[in-house]
């Protein structure tokens, strides 16, 4: 390691501990931030001391961000290269294979998999990489070579879209890093066929979080007439159709997303079950409700109602009268799932906000699941609070 | 309806909203608990009324219990009869009929299926009622006659032992109702196979609660060597056999428990892969340590160490201690699985005792997946806070 690696400092009262514990931020003001760490490039690997200059970790130092450092790693002296990169991405891809049949999963969850900041997602032979730290884009090549050398990949995107780039003052951009696509893919998944675009679409083209939700609301879906409200490329729907639903519709405002929504559909040979409806979720539930439509099961998985604090009460509010408006669509003895991938809301929060809003309804519940993002999205335990992907499924009398 | 039923009245300040709200309980200090009140047979059908004497719920009086009033019906008139049980024994079996392939699951979780107090959990045929209300105990002959007609199982049985029992001031007591059985249940459940000693185990002869976080540590399993402390009956490590364990330890301080895995282990074929140990799980941990076993794949799942609230410091120490015994026995890369069954300690809570044990012997860890009791164990909303099983996987560096 190089002698002439920069050194930061923890002021006198921040928390030394949590970072000994494995918390694996900084926060700026938990930093002596004189003009020479002011003037850091973002994305520069530091040395982090505690107050006593006892060499604590080796991080990542971005100046722009409230998290001014991110651990990389606990060894103060690590070397942070292609070969670390590489190690890191070999120790995800271990769990996934483990884990998953096919290799489409989250390959890398950020913190929690050793690479702050960075998310990967994969898809067969393609991956797409979000580097929302600013090491990460700094370093794109040596991620771009190793994820080609550990995972045989031969098609890598990086999407740089998002509210987590623009925190840490990262300019938006997409692109093709090696390789390409020219069409979706086609994506396997409980048993159901989507298509991610991996150019185009939401995040990395699919959400894998929701997998072991969709499986849930597929067991319970033999026979059923089935609504997914919010249902971006037909997560719950999809997976409905192949645990044998009669029919499903799914209601999205993006048209292009409904579209491979269908094509999955036919993909899977289950267009003649499958319906779409494009337009504000709101809408289609007062008219769903005018028409006196009645589903068996019904999912409601919205956009983050309460991304953040200052959104929490109202995003709360959203939350029950989502819940008020959809249990009238359930048939008696039919299920309700409702989402929330807010951080700011908790679990507890949210599963009484739709309490109230099934109250509301007049309908009595039971909860008889609660479901949580799949196991491709570790968490770190000291961040786990955090765990922002709750599922709630509620039986209805 | 008799025109004589008894009628209960809620205190002034008492929370007539909660029950309104789907609340399912009424607290002695809550009750205005005159001689009348005071004087009515435990389990005796009443209607309770709101301050004001607006008709409420119909309830269940019990005058011993601290749970005074149990909500049956919402409808303050409805006729709690044989029938009306049928109509709650339905309801739960089409939703288990719809989660399971095979009849072995818990068919009523008490107030949750409508039933309150009510436990019964079905093993193909057969069956074991745990009457833990007094209403119940009165009614037993109406649920046993139910249970077969709506259900056509041949064996019922009256388990009356249990904490939950003697708070309700009923007597211990285990009997066979109907049929009878003269040897253990084979279960198939996650593709293994476990016995249930329904006349001699404990509670109902087998834990269903766990199966779903006995599904995921099976797919953690291939070619694993794990160790199940705590095993009872060997649930996690059987399904660990089931999903491709190269061997799996039981350790439990029961004998006949840990015979009846070995008998489920020759059942499926895998004795050969299996062993256990008798004793106390502490000292099974610190001679494991001592014989410097490693494991890919280690559970603990003891039984509530924080039962309730006075025992919750206690508690969380103790689970703390069994992750910073447990995780030295992980091989790197390997997955911890701590399990805890304590209503008094929440998520949150529990996951930060074992995140300061994993930390405490020096590991680094992800939590992969937290998973809860299984949808034949569903909860009333309003009491979701008490959701008592948490089980949380961890990946150790």
């Amino acid at each position: 390691m190089s002698e002439t690696r920069p050194v930061i400092r923890l002021r006198p009262k921040a928390e030394a501990r949590a970072i000994r514990h494995g918390f694996p931020w900084v926060y700026a003001d938990e930093l002596v931030t004189d003009r020479r760490t002011k003037a850091l490039a973002s994305g520069t690997i530091a040395t982090l001391e505690d107050a006593e200059r006892r060499p604590l970790a080796t991080v990542t130092v971005n100046p722009n961000s409230k998290i001014i450092a991110r651990v990389m790693e606990r060894d103060p002296q690590a070397t942070i290269d292609r070969d670390w990169i590489a190690a890191k991405l070999s120790r995800a891809l271990e769990m996934r294979a483990r884990l998953f049949e096919a290799p489409f999963y989250r390959l890398v969850h950020a913190e929690a998999d050793g690479l702050p900041g960075v998310i990967i997602d994969r898809f067969g032979d393609a991956a797409v990489i979000q580097p929302n730290a600013a090491w990460s884009e700094a370093m794109i090549g040596e991620i771009e070579g190793a994820l080609a050398e550990v995972t045989g990949v031969t098609t890598i995107i990086k999407n740089g879209s998002g509210r987590a780039r623009s925190l840490e003052g990262l300019a938006e951009e997409t692109l093709t890093l090696r390789g390409g696509v020219d069409a979706p893919i086609e994506v396997p998944m409980n048993g159901a066929i989507y298509l991610a675009d991996l150019m185009g679409g939401q995040k990395t083209g699919l959400f894998y979080d929701q997998r072991p939700n969709h499986a849930f609301a597929a067991r319970l879906a033999e026979g059923a007439r089935v609504l997914d409200l919010f249902s971006h490329v037909g997560g719950f729907a999809l997976a409905a159709l192949a645990g044998g639903a009669r029919e499903a519709l799914a209601v999205d405002a993006s048209a292009p997303a409904l579209d491979l929504a269908a094509r999955g559909a036919a993909a899977m040979g289950a267009a003649d079950r499958f319906a779409t409806r494009q337009g504000d979720a709101f809408d289609a539930l007062e008219a769903l409700g005018r028409e006196g439509a009645r589903f068996d099961l019904a999912i409601c998985d919205p956009p983050a109602f309460a991304p953040a604090k200052p959104a929490l009460q109202a995003g709360l509010r959203a939350y029950e009268r989502i819940a008020r408006m959809a249990a009238p669509l359930v048939a008696p003895g039919g299920y309700l799932v409702l989402c929330s991938c807010s951080h700011a809301a908790d679990l507890a929060q949210f599963r009484a906000a739709c309490t109230r809003g099934i109250g509301k309804a007049g309908r009595a519940a039971q909860l008889i699941h609660t479901g949580f993002a799949g196991p491709d999205h570790p968490m770190l335990p000291q961040l786990a609070e955090s765990g922002y992907l709750k599922s709630l499924f509620f039986r209805l009398d």
